[in-house]
């Protein structure tokens, strides 16, 4: 199994091996030993914390017992347990970003993007006219729970069919098309292209801190999350913006049998919290002590970009994807991308996921993206004190000759 | 179609036709035209809205911006996104109404529990032992939801197979015993009774103001939710306390799948709600400005109870359930059960939602729970100017001997 004998060492005293970053007032949480394990597994974005630590009472949001006790948010709406002031913001926000055009569509929330895409599955199969579960396909490497959220059920309705590349089916299908791509950061279009294909583009990673901002996508079926926007993952909302009334319409009926709604004490914080990042991207309602939510973003990610890229020319056991830059109508600027997940190869025939695990760092393996076990996915937008450590073991991580 | 041309009529001076309130600081949507169409088909729990605004601060919870990002509530346990102070919550309030046993049982949270019928449907599923679906029943009338969330995007691993007293397919099976039922009232055991039946205890409505406390229930498997305990339907928090760590672990399973986790803002003022409850409850720690919750639910639902009562027997047209006293350990008075849902029937044989409809009522046809067209659910837990407007419309309503 072992592709080469070569013993894999740092080399060159320039290159850092990064350090423990100190308690701060914005980093509250410097507890990590330097044997500790790194979880890297999931893309959970406390790296945003900092920046609300700094925004203060500004986002700051208060439930008295007797609100929000009825299932219903706004009955008149096709969405009825969408929250009025959640959808303004999810609008102004778009608007004030040029990420997606808005105008047109209905917007459908959701208990986080994963319910989201229940609810286009749901929506677009159809059963009364196809007796057999429609295709689901994704070109690898596909986000990872693509396989899982389609199957796990073992639904009628719908059926996952793997990489995009290898589909050959006559009939109706669906394609995810995640742009920026989830694991590996690349902007992406549809890969099967016949006529009876339907598209959900789920555009989770389409915001100025991961990715320059091209233009207002307008494709019939968008999907986002909280989360990656703003990091906020455990408040689980995601949102639809979808043209066709009647998908629309298929996946509020989705949501209402799943869960009967989505939280109202969630969505009205979502609220808040587009609110005041949409204030701080505004030159005329600039909060003090805030900075522009998604500049700094993008600065702490370009920042980690640099460090790994720094590493990981020293290390010479891995490569990572290469962006282009490009022009960002937000920031105004060419920037490249500096995705949420750093797509790792190992340049030997190890499994890279086991040789990480090895040095305490767990990662995603490349198999679960339909993808190679050279590869793995790894988290870009944890906190500083892990990224730091991250970075620090990265540099010690040797080839299969060295015993790993 | 029509079983009976008398006209029904109503008679005697003492029976009352309601009231439509005014506008107080407890009832603040007194907006009701005596013509608006009432909305009785879900149970929707407002009522207890009044009860939440004497409580005032004492309910209220706060979130800054920078809490609650992470995915994760508590690694560490089981259900790794259920936040550890509404776990403590849940049990102390189950010791303080005495309700169900929660020693040596696992907390699941759901996003309300619609979404934990699925989990528990999934988790009990044995897709490696058993290649067609398991069957999924409960003893007519149940709960409409019922075999919709069993079918709705056609799982291989389960399927609705209807009313419990008809079920005699061989093998296993899953009986959902709702108890209090959901529509009638009454307290249930399981029909099949066969070796390889499961048991899930759909448990919503056994809290004191609907029904008396008879004994801690420790089934294998119960459900409950906020939204019938404490009236904040909005929030989506349901829990479930299961035996077997296998089953916890597989209903954790589904909940991570289809919505990574459950909202923690929701679950965060869950907790904090539930508290304000219990100490409600104690004699220690009595709220100023507060009756003891459940007390103050009991006392509405007999007031409404009565009402409802003497209409219909003033009215002639329909029965109601009658419920028998019994001693309540949580109150140590003997009491009715005052139900969340009326299940009225009619003693003509017509529709009786159409017939409600025609007076601009909605309510849920027996059709729903598998029983008579005949019977109708009608929520009993509206804001008081719906029930109102309701037991006063109720009195016109006539037999269809009168056109209706």
């Amino acid at each position: 199994m072992c592709g080469s004998d070569q013993a894999i060492v740092i080399k060159g005293s320039k290159c850092s091996s990064g350090v423990v970053p100190e308690a701060t007032e914005n980093n509250p949480r410097p507890n990590l030993s330097s044997d500790a394990i790194i979880n890297l597994d999931h893309g959970d974005p406390t790296m945003f914390e900092s920046y609300w630590r700094k925004v203060g009472n500004a986002c700051t949001v208060m439930f008295m017992g007797y609100q929000s006790l009825s299932y219903f948010a706004n009955p008149k709406n096709l969405c009825w347990f969408l929250e009025p002031k959640l959808e303004e913001e999810i609008k102004k926000l778009h608007d004030v970003v040029g990420n997606a055009t808005v105008e047109g569509y209905h917007i459908v929330v959701g208990t986080g993007s994963s319910q989201l895409i229940q609810a286009v599955l749901y929506a677009l199969s159809d059963p009364l006219n196809e007796p057999n579960p429609i295709s689901v396909v994704s070109a690898a490497p596909y986000y990872s729970s693509y396989p899982e959220v389609t199957d796990f059920v073992r639904s009628g309705l719908y059926k996952w069919a793997g990489d995009a590349h290898n589909f050959d089916k006559d009939g109706s299908y669906i394609e995810m098309v995640t742009s920026p791509n989830n694991p590996d950061g690349f902007i992406r279009e549809p890969i099967v292209n016949r006529a009876q294909g339907m598209l959900v583009h789920d555009l989770a990673y389409y915001w100025p801190q991961y990715t320059p901002i091209t233009g207002p996508a307008d494709y019939d079926i968008m999907l986002f999350t909280v989360s990656k926007c703003t990091g906020h993952a455990g408040s689980r909302i995601g949102w639809a913006l979808v043209k066709d009334i009647n998908v629309a319409r298929k996946m509020v009926k989705f949501i209402e049998i799943n869960t009967i709604g989505v939280s109202k004490e969630a969505q009205q914080r979502a609220a808040k919290i587009l609110e005041v990042i949409s204030d701080s991207c505004s030159q005329t309602v600039r909060l003090p002590e805030s900075d522009n939510f998604f500049e700094y973003g993008q600065h702490l990610l370009t920042e980690r970009w640099k460090k790994l890229r720094e590493i990981v020319r020293c290390n010479k056991l891995f490569t990572l994807p290469k962006f282009h830059p490009q022009h960002c109508n937000f920031t105004g600027d060419f920037a490249e991308a500096h995705p949420a997940f750093a797509w790792m190869r190992c340049k030997e025939d190890v499994d890279c996921e086991k040789l990480f695990r090895g040095h305490k760092i767990l990662t995603r393996s490349g198999k679960r993206f339909g993808s190679d076990p050279k590869c793995v996915r790894i988290s870009m937008v944890s906190r500083d004190e892990e990224f730091d450590l991250f970075v620090k073991r990265l540099s010690t991580v040797q080839g299969i000759a060295n015993g790993n």
